[in-house]
């Protein structure tokens, strides 16, 4: 039989803001992040691209963590599904449509226009997916600008994390500054308003993702956030549409190591169960690893949440580390 | 490890040929029927419904066999991707995209205009999966009738099965005939025209399947065909594309004893290696599974290739006959 108990869903999408020079390393230059949430579904879903042009890389060079959640997806065998979350490139992976357009600039007056409605849509598929337990995961390049928008559209604290070494957190903010003046918001102006701070501050992938966390916690669905604080702002926009109930986030040591990202400080004041998994990347010579170990990427495609699987399955980091060099491996092969 | 040798690609989209009064038992009404693709791939994918209204039955109450290939999947746990081959309405099971629309009336003059742009997509799509084996398989609500359309523009033998006890056959022949006269084309006229074929007398899926399993050919990818007289339209639609290598077809037992599906006949004149599997039905008092056992549904969702994918792992009939009823005794219960 196969594990019918728990759902991991990726939500993957784009917002114009990750073009904004220095914002993200989710790919090589900003053509080429255009295709990588595309690539890393499919990565998830066939462990290598199929119709994306290239496999992620950040501009040193850094793999995807598409590849570490898909080794062990190989290892532990759990389902998949991939929801678009305004995707712009066509992917290969199957997806779940739920009416999310491609984000625009988070510096403009309505940059989500789709996101109420998606937020609805995605809700309703949150409320009827089957499983006992799902665990929710993003790809989206400038996820975190827009993360911190919704933060400070909602009122709480904005500290998110980065896919670059030295996180440009001034850039971020002084985005999110332009962005909130343009929609003629102050912080915490949207406070209770989840929709409206989405949609104003935030990316489709942040309302589609929240809205599938909330329909499957109304149907007594047990669900996990899994990623940094792209997630932490997942659970603030829940919080803000009234889930009063224990959040888990499960993230990357690479995460909870960030001093900007202060997941901890976050998980306090959302009362969030925060689950920390260490793949040990420090102890393998392999390029794909030694990067995650130097700062980069840190987080994605529910990378932390796809380890925690792992742990729970019983399976040793070391089984996961041999499995994404074999994946690595592949890749560079093709 | 998953299986990450063999997939499972079920192509799921519509013909307004459905419509026709007496040709389709795939839904309980044509109202109903429009949803049974969606609804199909749903229970592929989830074991139930998640967005479809309703579990597709018969008129007389028969369930679909999707329920007998997700049986089985629950059992063998092999991977599944649906491809959108046209469908009306949204599903809640993620999809491939390929350019397909729905298919008009096959008596029109030019009912699947789609079909060229994307049978090239499908054939990209097949090239890149990356498993060293696919099961093709199909969803669409009077595709037995396209199927003809398709085998008699090739100059094939027209024969093909249904989903009724009493094959309404004579009225195929007329919807035909009435096509091919709307095209323009006699018999045999489309010969060594595959594109043309499927885009004036076939349907979306037709084209989607041929697609991929061309596509998958050319990559060295093992193609069997999961399902009855449409897969042998699409063998004919891949001999008349040039194909020459052996061609597997997997189908049930209630096909193969169909003579007016004459499938061993178009086996041989085809170069089809078939595989017949029975299910063993009769054996169960289940009624879920006794409308089988009494010639209705006898294929569809790939049920024949899957239970041959079941056979292959070592699995008894009585095991998926026990999976079969406890899926439709939780449908029911929905």
């Amino acid at each position: 039989m196969t594990n019918d108990r728990t759902r991991f869903v990726l939500t993957a999408g784009t917002t114009r803001t990750a073009a904004i020079e220095g914002i993200s390393a989710a790919g090589a230059d900003p053509d080429a992040m255009v295709h990588t949430p595309a690539a890393d579904a499919e990565i998830l879903t066939y462990g290598t691209t199929v119709r994306a042009p290239e496999v992620p890389r950040s501009p040193t060079g850094c793999l995807t963590p598409a590849v570490v959640t898909r080794a062990v997806r190989d290892l532990v065998g759990f389902e998949a599904t991939v929801v678009d979350g305004g995707l712009v490139e066509p992917t290969g992976a199957p997806t779940v449509t739920v009416g999310a357009r491609p984000g625009d600039d988070v510096r403009e007056q309505d940059p989500v226009s789709s996101a109420p409605g998606a937020f609805e849509a995605a809700r309703q598929f949150g409320h009827a997916l089957p499983e006992e337990e799902v665990f929710l995961a993003e790809t989206i390049p400038g996820g975190t600008t827009t993360a911190l928008g919704v933060l400070r559209a909602l009122g709480e604290r904005g500290a998110v994390s980065s896919s670059l070494p030295e996180n440009p957190i001034e850039t971020k903010r002084d985005v999110v500054e332009e962005g909130l003046a343009a929609s003629s918001l102050a912080p915490g102006d949207a406070s209770g308003e989840p929709k409206r701070a989405v949609r104003r501050m935030g990316d489709p992938v942040l309302a589609v993702v929240s809205g599938i966390a909330l329909g499957a916690i109304e149907s007594e669905t047990a669900v996990t956030l899994a990623g940094g604080t792209q997630m932490v702002a997942v659970a603030a926009l829940l919080r803000h549409a009234g889930v009063e109930q224990s959040l888990p986030l499960a993230t990357t040591s690479y995460v909870a190591e960030d001093e900007t990202a202060a997941v901890e400080t976050a998980a306090d004041e959302l009362a969030l169960d925060l689950t920390v998994a260490d793949p040990g990347f420090g102890r393998s010579d392999h390029p794909a690893m030694a990067t995650y170990a130097a700062g980069e990427a840190k987080e994605g495609v529910g990378m932390g949440g796809a380890l925690a699987l792992a742990t729970r399955a019983g399976i040793p980091m070391a089984d996961v580390r041999e499995r994404v060099a074999a994946i690595a491996d592949e890749l560079a092969g093709d």
